[in-house]
């Protein structure tokens, strides 16, 4: 039962993020997003990545990895979109 | 163990959402802000405070209740400089 829940709450915070990636990629517009926050965020996720190993949650360990996955590229954009 | 790097994953993850909060109040300005991938989160992040709650994770239920919070102070600026 928590897995479940773990798993729909992992799945609607993931989709969220999306469509800031997406209008990044779209727009190629990356003014609103700040480089140092999103590290402190991809720290955080990291983190909780290392805190679902420990405890064995998987729902924890999915969602946080697909958050940092989708910082790190939105953090790539950033750099690429910059120069 | 794992309250600790629970705690500090909960956060930075915390801190990374505040610079938008402060953005948003001090520009007045909600353009970047989608309402309903702020719902979807919220949405999200409640569950995980419920999925928190059941699993007595303390770090996953603050952090969380904690995000919902700016979240809806988000949503609630949204509609106040939409009208």
């Amino acid at each position: 039962m928590e897995t479940v829940i773990g798993t729909i709450a992992g799945a609607l915070t993931s989709i969220s993020m999306l469509p800031q990636l997406i209008k990044v990629i779209k727009e190629k517009e990356v003014q609103p997003l700040s480089p140092t926050m999103i590290i402190v965020l991809m720290a955080g996720v990291a983190l909780w990545v290392v805190y679902g190993i420990m405890k064995s949650e998987w729902p924890i360990i999915i969602s946080n990895s697909f958050s940092f996955l989708v910082n790190g590229l939105l953090l790539i954009y950033y750099y690429i979109l910059k120069e």
